[in-house]
Parts: structure tokens; sequence; C-alpha cells
């Protein structure tokens, strides 16, 4: 059912815990399930009954599972309202351990709540759909036999060729050899990691971060260390003497428009994160999915600007931004590293599907799409308004967040009698959906912040839903009338 | 560099041995490359002088490295004839180890040779393109909004919908829920390696079989063991004791046309083959690329419509027949392991793209579609045979093959004379490419096989580069008339 690495530095009633807080979080481990025995658990991974028994102890008394004596320990926490099961069950599956140890997206990402704020995707209205339209059709025209042939392991020539013209602009310099077409940010993450990360290495991410990056690296078996963030990102002072000690493999990193605070770090940050990076000789994942949807002023130049030595591989999506229905990213990296990247490319899918990556080449940097880039930005800023507007007005005292700069998400946070799981339990029954905190920590055991992503519901239903939401809270506010509990 | 699994049954100087072969077989250790030297490498996987030592002589033996007095260790195998080298080298990153151990398709799908016979694509020339044409125009106006909405992580549901009927025809009773859209079947074999198996894990493979799914199996760390084909594929008489001794977690085959001999495992095989996996409580992966390519009569029913248990984990691929620029393919699974490879794709990619899904639904059991896989058929039918008269008549005595009654490949027999190695060698000179036996082999250090596949280059393509090929075979035969060298 588990998975354990023995080699590691974590200990194994701590790994343990974790691995079954990761599953129960995502729904893998559903309310009501039966956990092992703990002699059964203690036979099948080979370690000691009082290993299991600590495990045991720590998810009871954190509220994922409870003890029915004489019948057995189940998961406690119920994530969703429960829904009718489908399907057989096939027990005998249950006996065959494997090696996911989370995906918070497989719970967030399907959502189908009416106030949608779950997940960072843009609304299909604010993209020029007619003009799209259009323009596929030139497309199929110029490659009549589009759907006959494959896209080549490192992506469409044309479209690397356009996104290094691209990549100037935010002055990065490199070349179509060392571009690789991903399907969106997600694969790069995942192609990074499978190649370079493996049990027990050490991944250094932001506490709070992307869901779907720790997903893949705990995937990995990784070592992860979190750095905390402030208003300018990522803590960087924290850096070097995490790295002295701990010789990490990989920073991961969102510095513009942080997922999911919002945050932007400045570029002295960036220059000393890349300093301490060059001189531990450690790779920087620079994930960059939002900074062309900026509110104010343009965000500071991404980190990869900075590299001469190879040390950044940079991911920049454009499913964000241009066309969400491709599923199109990029990654850009030098030397063997790229190299290596690009063979493994190979063994995941042989190669991008050639359609959407041509589809995409005439909507890269072209006036129309800068025309639209124009007013996605501000609509989206009139949506983040929106959100701030009725939390200001209507949410109870003690919750707080970070004004976004840009991006998709606001990142709020609770007071302390407000537990998120709970305000997502009651907030689902009345078809409202966010991310709770607790997805975007590797580590730490958090219940009390939330990200609501303001792209993806038009303003009404964000008024509304974020009233909901308001109202929800302050039920849960305890009456200063009423008498202590205990 | 290398990285190596100290609990693994198998020995450390082997797993070494293996890593280094692999790595120079793909070409991610390209010729002239420097190895570490013994007492760094010790140093850095920190294992003992004496196993290094005990490797590196057998790497020299099998002529892959050899040892420059004073100078080092360098890669000696050419595989293919220098083109010119682009790019900076930042030495550096050559001291960050990785975990991609082979990358096969990374050296052989690019490939740029005229007489393209290396890897199982199909012309574009055969597919109704005019028709596909119109058809996605359609689908454009049924779908306005389709590049702007991303398309689930599942995948489509008109699309699941429709190959839910179409697997009945193979008698698969699945439904829409548990199936998994992927980006071709080389994502769902990644995904379910991903889920399934790790480090020092026991995987069966055919020998020979596909190399992107050794390749994907050698990076998770997987301890494969394989087992012979004969004419009616995988010999499943030696099955049962394999599975009695190393109690495997995951059977993979390719039942139907088996890639690359050809072969078909009749009917009685596979029931046997089931019987095996639900005895022992192992997962079967069925690999099916290539059933609608048949020849002479339909081939027997898919494993997975034996399967009333859940422990077969079906892949289909349109990649092949239907549309390759979309990289679609089809998983189908039950229970719990369906439940986990939904969440792991989750973590791959978040979902295959919405446009390309869109695409292929009216292609699926279309009145048009049936009727191009008939012609198909019978194109690749007659490009077979001229593979097999150009070798019947100008190959040099001992060059035999198997007869493919379907699929994409013929799988060539070389005499001892002829090294695949140097052939392809030879062979690229004169802009012809073929993949190596050596490829489609997990363990057997093989040089005496060649696969051909005769479905991208067109009959007349096929005439002359066949006909170059048993021209340079037919160079290396060792004159009769000649004395001995030794």
């Amino acid at each position: 059912m588990i998975t354990i690495n023995k080699n590691e530095a974590i200990p194994l009633s701590k790994q343990i815990y974790m691995s079954f807080v990761d599953k129960i979080r995502s729904g893998l481990l559903p309310s009501g399930s039966k956990l092992p025995t703990v002699r059964q658990l203690a036979k099948d991974i080979e370690v000691s009954l009082v290993t299991i028994m600590k495990a045991y102890k720590q998810l009871e008394e954190d509220g994922f599972i409870e003890l029915s004596k004489g019948k057995g320990t189940y998961v406690k926490m119920q994530l969703q309202p429960e829904t009718s099961k489908t399907g057989q069950d096939f027990d005998w599956q249950l006996s065959i351990p494997d090696y996911l140890h989370r995906s918070q997206y497989a719970r967030f990402q399907d959502s189908d709540a009416s106030y949608h704020f779950s997940s960072s995707m843009i609304d299909p209205a604010l993209f020029p759909n007619q003009y799209m339209d259009q323009l596929i059709e030139q497309v199929f025209k110029q490659n009549p036999r589009i759907l006959s042939q494959y896209g080549g392991i490192q992506g469409d020539l044309a479209l690397r060729e356009k996104m290094t013209q691209n990549l100037l602009k935010s002055k990065i310099e490199t070349t179509a050899e060392n571009l690789l077409i991903t399907s969106g940010s997600q694969q790069g993450i995942d192609l990074v990691a499978r190649t370079f990360v493996g049990p027990g290495d050490v991944v250094i991410m932001e506490a709070p971060t992307y869901p779907g990056a720790i997903d893949v690296f705990r995937s990995r078996g990784a070592t992860i260390l979190t750095v905390p963030i402030d208003e300018d990102g990522m803590r960087v002072d924290m850096l070097h003497a995490l790295c002295e000690k701990h010789n990490p493999k990989l920073i991961y990193t969102t510095p513009t428009f942080h997922n999911p605070t919002g945050t932007i770090m400045p570029l002295q940050r960036r220059k000393v994160l890349l300093d301490i990076a060059e001189s531990h000789h450690c790779l920087i994942m620079e994930d960059d999915p939002f900074s062309d949807i900026y509110f104010d002023r343009k965000p500071p130049l991404p980190i990869k600007s900075l590299d001469k030595s190879g040390h950044v591989i940079y991911l920049k999506g454009l499913s964000k931004t241009i066309a969400p229905g491709c599923r199109i990213g990029l990654l850009a990296a030098s030397g063997s590293i790229f190299k290596r990247l690009y063979a493994a490319k190979a063994n995941m899918d042989l190669g991008s599907p050639l359609l959407t990556q041509k589809v995409i080449v005439p909507l890269v940097d072209s006036a129309k799409t800068e025309q639209h880039l124009k007013r996605l930005r501000a609509a989206l800023k009139s949506r983040r308004d929106v959100v701030l507007a009725v939390l200001k007005e209507q949410a109870p005292r003690g919750v707080t967040c970070f004004i976004p700069k840009g991006g998709l998400n606001v990142w709020i946070q609770l007071p302390a009698w407000i537990d998120s799981n709970v305000l997502l339990y009651e907030a689902n029954k009345r078809h409202v959906s966010f991310l709770t905190g607790s997805a975007c920590f590797a580590i730490e055991n958090e219940h009390s912040t939330l990200r609501l992503s303001y792209s993806y519901a038009n303003e009404k239903l964000l008024q509304d839903g974020v009233m909901i939401l308001c109202e929800i809270m302050q039920a849960m506010q305890p009456s200063s009338t009423s008498s202590p509990t205990f």
C-alpha cells in the first residue's frame, strides 16, 4: 500500500506518517478506508511494530484516522460530501504497493463546483476564440498532412525558433537546439524530476509552493526541505545555510507572481539565488507560468536571463495565456543537462503532438496576441479586485491576504478558529470550491490557509461565491456571548 | 554520472556495467567521452575499487570502452558517423548524477536518413489526409472554444464513450469511467511504470521486446527478467517457474503482432498467461498498438477481454492507425489500480490536450476509417512483401527472418560474421537507418539481429534501401578463398 525508503535521513515512522497523510489528503484513501493492521503493515514493509504504532498514533492525534476497537483502523478525514460509489472494488489490488505519494490535482482539478475557485485555469470567455478559429483554418491549409505526422521528440522546429525570439524579450539568450517542447509546464517539472531527482535527493522548495510540483517530487521519493516566503518571495537569506548543511540537488522556485502567494522576487534576490546555486553546483528549476499576467508593471527579468553557466532549467507554460487546449510548455536548458532531458522526453511520450504545436506557432508574439494579453491583464485585475472587495467587506475579522500583483491566485490566511478542511467541506456543499492551503505545503501540517483562483469564474460568480464563503466563515465564528465549551 | 541500487539482487558490478552499456548504446555517452577514474567513481557511488574495476574490465572486453595508459578510460563504441558538435559543454554538469539509464528512442527516432527504416511510424501518404482536414473544420465549428479549454485529467468524455463502444468489438467490456486518455501508448507504459514499478521490483518482459518499454522500466530501476519468444510469441511455459522464484510485480507483453518480431500469441497461451498472473497476483500490461494491422486474418481477442479480476492494464495506441499527429492512446484498467493511474496522470501533465482528443472523436469507428484501415492493411502488406522479396534475392546466406503476420516490422537474424552495430554504422553512411536488435533486449548482449520497419518509406525507397543494406552485408562476407586471419 505504501513504500518507504530505508536509506533516507527522515525517520521511518515519519515517512509512514507522511505517506498516509499524502494519500488521505489526495483522496486516494477516502474516508472509511480500512488501513492495514499494524502487524500486517510491519510485515509488508519490513519495519518494527513500534515504528508503525508510532506513525498510527500520530495519524490518530492529527485527526486523519480513527481506531475502532476490535474492528480496525479507518480513515476519518472526510474531504468531500459523499457521492455514490461506482464500480467493483477488486480487493486484491490493495496489496499492490505503489510509488504515488500524493496527487492533489487529481482531487482539486476536476471539480465541477458552480463557483469554481480551486484551479488556476483561465475562463475560456477571456480568449479571442473567433480569431483563433480562423487562424487554425489557415494552419490546416498550410499543413495538409498535420494529423498524419509525429512532431519529433524535441518538438516542432518552427515553434522552437519562434520561442527563441520570444525569450529574447526577457533577455534569455538561447537557441532552438536548447529548447524542448513539453505538454504543459507540469510535464516539464516531471521531466526534470524523473531525470535528476531520486530517493533521498534533497530538493528545496518554497513554503507554500505549487502543489503539482510537490506531488511530483514526493513521487520521486525526494527529501523536500522548505524555505518560507515573505512579501518578496523566497527568503533567500535562509538558503545559504540550508545548502551548506544539506547539499541539495535542485531548488524549485516560481519567482514571478509566485504560486500561490502572488509575490514577486526582486532582481537582487534572484542574483543571490543564482550565486548560491552556482557555488553549490545545484540546479535551479525556474517555473514561469505567469510573467505575462502583471497588473501594475512588468516583473523583473527571469533568473534564466542571468545564467551563464547552465545552472537554470527554465520552464514557460503557454497554457495560461495563449491556448489552454493545446497544453504546450517550453523548457530551456543547456549542455548535458539539456541532452539528458531530451532523452527522458523520448521515454515519456516520444514527443508532444504536432497538431497542438503547429496551431500555436502563429499565436506566439502576434499583434493579436499582444492585444489579447493586454485585455486579459485588465480582466483578471478587475476579477482580483472583486474578490478583494468582497473579502474586505464580508470576511470575518482575522481573515487576511497578500495582494497579488499578478497571476491568477489570492492566498488567504484564516484565523485560528477556521480549519480550511472543514471550510472546504462546508463550501463544497454550497457548490464553492477552492484549494486548501495544506495542498501547497510539502512538509508543514497547515490548516489555516487557502488559495482562491479568480481566473476561471466571471465577476458575478466571484462576487456570489466569495460572499457564500464569507457567510460560511461568519457562521463558524465562535460567538463572543456563548460560554466556553471547556 | 550513474546511479545504482544497493538493495537489489543484481550484483553491483553488473549494475555498473549495465548502466554504462545503456548510456553508451543510447548515445548519452558518445564515442570519446571520458569515464570517471576507478577511484573517483568508487568514491561517488560508495562502492569498492574492486567492484568498479570488475565492471570496467567487462566493458573493455565487450568493446564498449578502452583504457588509454596514463590518459584515462574512454568510450570506444562509435554509433554513428561523426557530425559537427554544437553548443557549449558546461563540464560541471557531468558530475550531476541522473536516473536515466537508457533512451534508445532518443537515438533512433529522430533519424533523418533517406531510407528511414528505424522507427515504426506510418507514411503520412497512407492517411486520408484530405478527408481528415474537412473533418477537422467541422470539429472546430462544433467546438468554437476548443483552444481555450483544458481537457480534464481523465480525458474527453465523448472520446472515452466512443472508445468504450470500440473496445466492445474486441469483447473488452468496460465503461468510460475506467478509461484514461494518454499521450500515446508510450505515456501509458510510463504511467504504469512510475505508479507500480520501483527500484528492485521484478518486471518480466519478452526477449526481444519494444525498446521504449525497456527504456522506461530501466529508468525506474526495475529488475528486468526476460522470457524468450518463439513463433507463437512469449514462451509462457517458462513463465510459471519464473514467477514462483521471483514474485514479479508486472508482466509486459505485446501479444498481437509482437514488436519487434511480428508474432501472434494464440488464445490458449493468452489464457495461460492470465492464469499465471492471477495466481501470483501480478499485473499484466497488455500493449496493443497493432491489432488493426493484420495481413491475413483477424488476430485473437486481447487478453483484457478475458480478464474478470482486474489484473490486466490494457493499452491501445491510436497513433499507428488513425492520427499520428494527435498522439492519443488509451488505457483501460479497473478498481484501485485505475484510480491510482488516474492520480498519476494528473502529476504527469494534468491531462492530455483537448484539441487532439476532440479531433479524433469523429474518426473512431467511422465508415471512412474502416475503409482507410482496409487500404492501410493492403498497402503495408505490399510493403512487407517488397522487403521480403529483396531479402530473399539479395541478402547473403545466413540472413533469416520471421514473416510478420501484421504490424510494421520485420525482425532479421544476421549470420555470426555481421555485427549489427557495424552494419548500422556503414548503413548510416549510405543514408539507411534501422534499429539494432540490441535496442530490443533488456539484458542479453545481442549483436546479430535488427528490426526493419517497412511502414514509413514507400515501396521504391524500401526496394532501394534494402538493396543497399544487402550490398553492405555482401561486402562484409568473409571471402571463402582468402586465408584465415588467425
